[in-house]
């Protein structure tokens, strides 16, 4: 398929890199500013270095990239909430164009799930977003394939930053402060960690999951979010007193989104480690599927995206 | 689709009994000895019910049922090894027949896996087989979607009788013999436990990861396979006192099949506890997935089968 590439951070990047080892080919890659566009497909490893040194990526406008001839559009630019703007009009031109859009940001999915599926059902293109949840991890399609109706929660700890910092202030006993800025040092956090550190980015994984459970329904503003700036160090090693440990665990069900700080057996399956991820799906038939692995990073998140291309129907 | 049955045990039973919740109708079911067939979809429920009563599943022989009309062939008959037989014929048949066929039967796909898929290339019809390997886990269906290249090898616990004995025998202090008897009396084992005991069973799970892996190659002959009965109780104490347990763990690359006892941490992802079967899958650019779940039984059994049927593209 031919792959249309808007937003050239990691996830970007990483899927234009890629996009050749799954047989694709990237016919735009665009940034807020600059774009390279080919219908023939565009040089990768070239635009990849003009933006590796800050250089524009090509000579085209961003504007260009929705105008050329494309199969997929990959939404790769950063998540906005609300208006889930501009993300939320790329995909809708995508879908009136007939086209079908791989999404990796979490905003329109999020925010305005209904309104996606109303142009999708009008469009002869697909929607799909593994990559908006637990990156690496096959949430979705495992979902998917055990249909919706047939999953009754999913549980899990979907930041991986937050439970980094976690793991960290149980295994050394530091605080917070300490060990966000330690985070922040190692690139696992951001210098503006605020959405990773106050539940906000988990939230919005597990409002994405609530969607698809309930098909539609839920938005962040609807999710009960507790972060986990204001846990003391004193807080885990009470815990671990009792072989407990505290991880930032969401839940999403038909019912509602909760994402919280929560005690949880130091050895169970939800203390994953580090940056890992790891979500519970509960089903009706099968018992309980846990998945794990790492929950982001470009090249991570971007074999979601391809997983996705590769099962979009041809157009 | 039209699904066509063919064995009744757990597994073919638990498909008739939930292909209406996932939209497909039951055309045929038989055991090795009756049948029930109606192209216009057989009474489910009656069916099963004369089939818990020890009575003829229908008024129809087995040989009728790849004669009548319908879309995909469940192959849910025991797995033979070898020569596979006769669960390869009938897969042979619908494929010639240019029908789909999905296994929940290990011998075809871990015996003549390079035949089976010469057979699919001449037909209209496609083969999955998600259920051979891992129960209710999405383990296939993870390899498929990030690319069988992307994987360098699966690692994991596949047999749930084995892991279940270990796991109790490291609980209690108990020894093999004990254990084994225990695990009969719950039905976690069977009368003869040979191929679950002995690594067999695990063995062309991984047989068939490595098929997939490698685009064939491998049969059972070509494993390296050593079962659990003669793991004496002092050899978990031993290990215990160390912080590991002894699970029967199994590995698949292109290289080839491995299947033994292994000392792992004893709170490490491997060591899953019961019946619970876990796949590591090690991929070149998503690090390490891990997905854990119920490995056996009949429902859950055949959400993998029925998970099969809804990627199957239409005929």
């Amino acid at each position: 398929m031919r792959l249309a590439i808007l937003g050239a951070g990691d996830v970007g990047r990483s899927v234009a890199d890629l996009a050749g080892e799954y047989g694709h080919e990237v016919v735009a890659l665009a940034d807020s500013t600059s774009a390279a566009v080919d219908p023939d497909g565009i040089p990768v490893e070239a635009a990849l270095e003009r933006k590796a040194g800050d250089e524009a990526i090509g000579p085209a406008d961003p504007e260009d990239v929705l105008e050329t001839e494309y199969d997929v559009l990959i939404e790769a630019t950063p998540t906005t909430l609300d208006d889930a703007e501009p993300g939320f009009s790329h995909v809708r031109r995508a879908l009136e164009a007939d086209r079908h859009a791989v999404l990796a940001n979490k905003g329109p999915v999020a925010e305005r799930y209904e309104e996606l599926r109303a142009l999708e059902a009008d469009s002869a293109g697909s929607i799909r977003f593994e990559a908006t949840v637990g990156g690496a991890i096959p949430v979705l399609s495992t979902i998917e394939d055990c249909t919706p109706q047939s999953v009754t929660a999913v549980r899990g700890v979907l930041n991986g930053t937050a439970n980094f910092i976690l793991t960290r202030m149980a295994a050394e006993g530091l605080d917070y402060e300490h060990v966000l800025a330690e985070a922040q040092d190692l690139g696992v956090a951001e210098a503006d960690p605020t959405f990773d550190v106050d539940g906000t980015d988990a939230a919005l994984k597990f409002v994405i999951l609530a969607n698809v459970l309930a098909d539609g329904g839920f938005s962040l503003a609807d999710a009960t979010v507790e972060g986990i700036q204001s846990i003391p160090g004193s807080a885990l090693d009470l815990a671990a007193e009792d072989g407990r440990t505290i991880r930032l665990i969401g839940e999403a069900t038909r019912d509602g989104v909760r994402v919280g700080p929560r005690l949880i057996p130091e050895n169970g399956a939800l203390a994953v480690t580090g940056t890992r991820n790891i979500v519970q799906i509960e089903t009706r038939n099968a018992g309980s599927l846990h998945s794990s692995g790492r929950g982001a990073g470009g090249p991570e998140t971007a074999t979601a995206v391809l997983s996705d291309v590769g099962r979009l129907p041809p157009l």
